[in-house]
């Protein structure tokens, strides 16, 4: 089988490499792509590699698998198409492309009998995409929740431990982790491109992109560390689906997880997902969810797929209206310049949504004119507490605006 | 697709209702065997399936996939080999057929153009045999630790919260989670079978069953539990081995695990296992191991795979001679009638093996005639330390044998 790769950055190498050391079975890597190719070039290659920066010549030539690691819509798009078109089979990490164009490029794959594989679209070297087709294919699976983004899972587990937002951000962008602008990462758009590569495969659902609501997790501040261990939690980016009797619901944000749950386990740049299904229970598959190395296991692993003849488990799914509407206990935390009176409206404004309070803590050591506290309320939509704190959002005894984060259960 | 069913116990009656209750694409159940197979009878399935106690007309019938739930190898083997000779495929999750008999059942299975899948016969809803198959071939993993026996790590468990082994052993009975003669469990021969067919796939190595060591988690006792969770540590059953430059290492039982380590989080009848690669790093798959519904996920899996033409990687393995002779560190605890000396003798005879002393503990609170403490040692392999241990083996001051465990790192 001879392989092209098309982007030869962090990951394009590590496929090289690896198809380097391991030689798995006639897997025979044959171009390079890249633009300005000369500086990418390595000498560790088979000598009979061409590099190229010449995409028709790849088109053209005898690979019969393409690894795609451009990324982003354009000119990724139209590439695979091609490739597709002309009857070779693609491997890619794309997830933007995946999430936003994946059931049409299957069918176009399908129609000119090609293959499309990209189990390292989502959480890198975990076999999750492979797992869920080939593995949890004869279970309903109801729930997933991920860990899905590296990036945000170390500035939240670094912030756990005391360390400052902007601080851990400057340590991420310094490690590699995190790009000069890091909206992707935090604002929960890259894990939602994930959350709907997932909800297709595992719920057979395809999400809207744009209906999946994003909160960033730049709202979190030291204190909420503080405040979500009292209550036996932290936080962490949670990229959430469900389908459920009434309906599908899914969303993307910090949200707070009990210590005792796996989601709480992941440390540093790891990626989990716990898939819960009706007859199995639930499955946690943890890890490197991204690097070079690890997303070029997935990469390899795929192009091993296909030297052998094995065609993933074809897995329909069907378009669904979906809402972030899930009836969960929710953490408020406010900041206020301490006056009396504060609690009672709160209360009511909570009361007038028929919201019922759960807790209230205060955490001693600060000042009056910027205190924080939180409030903890049982299951409710959070349309309701939207409308609730809309309520009080023009109170003068607000230092700021209040933060709402859904809490988990176990 | 039609298929068969052999053995309509715990798992073979999910099976049926999983496929009743999904329809999944063009599977059809056509036939029920079991010994006796009118009190097995139920009114929930199709009313064309044929309930039969003669394998002869399920061998003969237009069953496309037979599914294998009978277990053991006699006459398990000898059907599996008619069938697969008849050109069908099998789905089984006979773990001790496949540890023993997988590698020759492949090839029969190939040479008569059927299939042998058999994911449901290591850790049941968790699909560690398809991520791995699938996910990870494009890695080279150097290592796998798991938790692949449910009843031992519920008892072990409910040991850490301080119930004694007898009790728990009897709570688990009653449970229906062990036998009435758990050796198969507790003496680690039911993981050593799952450890023998994860090694074949994940470290493309054949360990001979006889080879691999196990040893008893009977011989743990409440105070390890109290001197582990000094340690930072807890006790699980780990089916441990490894690939490395100097060989195949692979042993059964006991263990100590960091509490910070994924191995320690798995409460209950979980099971867990941890892959390490040399590109991908660490990958754990945790969930239900065990139960007719988990295991009933991992066989419809198998058949959706077949019905779908889907082909499981075929990760060809040698057979290797292993060694349990892994460099770990160890927790020795000894109880003895305390008199002068006690700690000289034991520090000469681990000397003599040049095994040095990392650290001594004793508890208060137990009488001087049976006085438990505990030592831990630096890496040393497993002979060295049971020489070092025979040589004291019959010193009048041992109240009982001195326990060994393996302590393995984070």
């Amino acid at each position: 089988m001879n392989v092209a790769i098309l982007g030869f950055g962090t990951v394009g190498s590590s496929v090289a490499r690896i198809l380097c050391d391991l030689k798995p079975d006639d897997i025979r890597l044959t171009h390079v792509f890249n633009r300005g190719v000369a500086r990418k070039r390595v000498d560790w290659t088979r000598k009979d590699v061409v590099w190229t920066e010449d995409f028709e010549q790849v088109l053209r030539s005898d690979a019969d698998v393409i690894v795609e690691l451009v990324g982003g819509l354009d000119p990724a798009e139209t590439w695979v198409r091609h490739i597709l078109e002309a009857g070779k089979s693609v491997v890619t990490g794309n997830k933007k492309l995946i999430a936003a164009r994946g059931i049409e490029l299957d069918q176009v794959a399908h129609s000119h009998g090609a293959h499309l594989l990209y189990g390292a679209a989502v959480a890198g070297g975990i076999p999750v995409i492979p797992g869920l087709r080939q593995g949890l294919a004869g279970d309903r699976i109801t729930r997933i929740e991920g860990i899905l983004n590296g990036t945000c899972n170390f500035i939240l587990s670094q912030m756990e431990s005391g360390v400052a937002f902007a601080q851990v951000l400057k340590e991420a962008q310094r490690l590699g982790y995190a790009e000069a602008d890091p909206s992707e990462d935090v604002d929960g758009f890259d894990a939602r491109a994930k959350l709907v590569i997932l909800s297709r495969i595992a719920l057979r659902a395809g999400l809207k992109m744009d209906a999946v609501a994003c909160r960033s997790i730049t709202q979190v501040d030291a204190v909420d560390f503080g405040y979500a261990r009292d209550l036996g939690c932290t936080i962490r980016q949670i990229a959430k689906a469900e389908a459920r009797q009434d309906g599908h619901f899914a969303m993307v944000g910090p949200m707070l997880v009990p210590q005792r749950s796996p989601l709480a386990w992941s440390r540093g740049t790891e990626n989990m997902v716990l898939v819960t299904g009706e007859y199995g229970g639930d499955v946690v598959f943890s890890g490197h969810g991204a690097g070079g190395h690890p997303t070029a296991v997935a990469v390899v692993s795929d192009l091993i797929a296909l030297a052998h003849g094995s065609r993933p488990v074809d897995l329909p799914s069907r378009a669904v209206a979906i809402s972030g509407e899930f009836e969960l206990r929710h953490y408020i935390r406010f900041v206020v310049k301490d006056t009396p009176g504060i609690v009672a409206e709160i209360a009511g404004a909570l009361a007038s949504e028929r919201i019922n309070i759960d807790a209230l803590f205060q955490r001693p050591g600060y000042k009056k004119d910027s205190l924080p506290f939180v409030v903890t309320v049982e299951s409710c939509a959070a349309s309701a507490l939207r409308r609730a704190l809309d309520r009080i959002a023009h109170s003068g005894w607000l230092a700021q605006a209040p933060l709402d984060l859904p809490m988990l259960g176990e």
